[in-house]
């Protein structure tokens, strides 16, 4: 079972192709990633300020299948696909919301890799973070 | 009265200082004016298939009064302001949802004209448009 | 005599409507203002670790007058129109550059406020800041 | 030999983490690709009013690296690994200008497809732009 966020598709998210530009799909990603995150229980601005560290995207391969378009409606998923002492790899899908069945937009796995925030040196995910994952 | 709609306020959305970049409000005044369009009944890919014709952003004057940061909540507002032949200025606002009561970020006057998508010269806004908003 | 900088427009600065994303500008104009201040001799990221403070984006007032198209090439400019102790107003412009003469594209009154980093209060534009521009 | 382009990054390119959001690498590897299409005169706009036709990005793999910084001067670089009669893979790094050496900050692989500009299905890359590869 995977998170879902829903996106809506506006003006800056668009090109002169007249389709969604390719590499707003790693902001998208991210909403969702994010979101996913916050429904843990898991805030970044609050865990850098009491960890100290960040989540750093070390590694994303995306495949794209279909374009969208302006004012599509879009669900973003993210799923926990594999995870290390120092990184997570998520999988994660852009799904055109359409009747009467969704037609998959790009997919990605993306690899987020623990860093101090000062030194950006990779560095051991809190426990604390592990734990949600697990529940 | 004004439409309101909410926007977060993810990675892609800052800037090395710490906080929203402020290029960004633009985007974020457009999603609440987009917004507003669809809930008076006006999508915009749907009219510039069937007009022709489409708005772009004429003139644009944004005050900024305070910074938002990572994860913060936004309100953003949109309000006719004025509204002519070819041209509407709107009021729009962006504020922090805050506790005990909301801290103004951001506030633009910003005015569209209705355009030919194909020779980008203006042209008198679809009645149909304008009759909207009277209701 | 305003200070000049060449840009050209790549997919990432255009809409679906086949122009360039209006929001777009600011990101132009920031870089030919940056490229102004660097010709000074003024680098934003050295003057922050020294001085603790930064130049923040305070207003901004946009006039878009033609649209400019994937693979045309701008001039962008920069000239000091007046300044303050902690504010300084620049005037800028967007030209398609064009044989036989330029076009105007989009032009801006931006004023940036001198605030301490961390804080993000108004404080006084460093003295070796402003003596740069009287010379 | 691969085609080089330098890049500076500004404060549009950074985000709250402090260094370049990951996402931007995607706008720089593809200035670099445009850039590098010029060289060989390939013009993506004329070539899209005479054809047809353009490139879409149909795969991306990133890797990430070191994280760059305002201010920052990137080399930006592409390379064509390999060529088929609908798509081309390109090889494109990132460097920091650096002394006393280059230091690597991301590097990429990315498939382009030729696609019908209306259709967006995939089609044979024109003969014209594949004997500039030859050459």
């Amino acid at each position: 079972m995977a998170f879902e966020h829903p996106i809506r598709i506006y003006w800056e998210d668009t090109d002169a192709g007249g389709i969604v530009f390719y590499a707003n799909y790693l902001k998208f990603f991210e909403r969702a990633r994010t979101e996913w995150l916050r429904a843990l229980g898991i805030g970044q601005q609050a865990l850098r300020e009491q960890s100290g560290g960040m989540f750093v995207v070390a590694d994303a391969h995306l495949k794209y299948h279909h374009p969208a378009r302006l004012d599509d409606e879009l669900i973003v998923t993210a799923r926990l696909q594999s995870s290390g002492r120092a990184a997570l790899t998520l999988a994660q899908q852009a799904w055109l919301q359409h009747a009467p069945k969704r037609q998959l937009l790009c997919e990605a796995a993306i690899r987020i890799g623990w860093v101090d925030a000062v030194s950006m040196k990779p560095a051991r995910i809190p426990p604390a973070i592990l734990e949600k994952f697990d529940s």
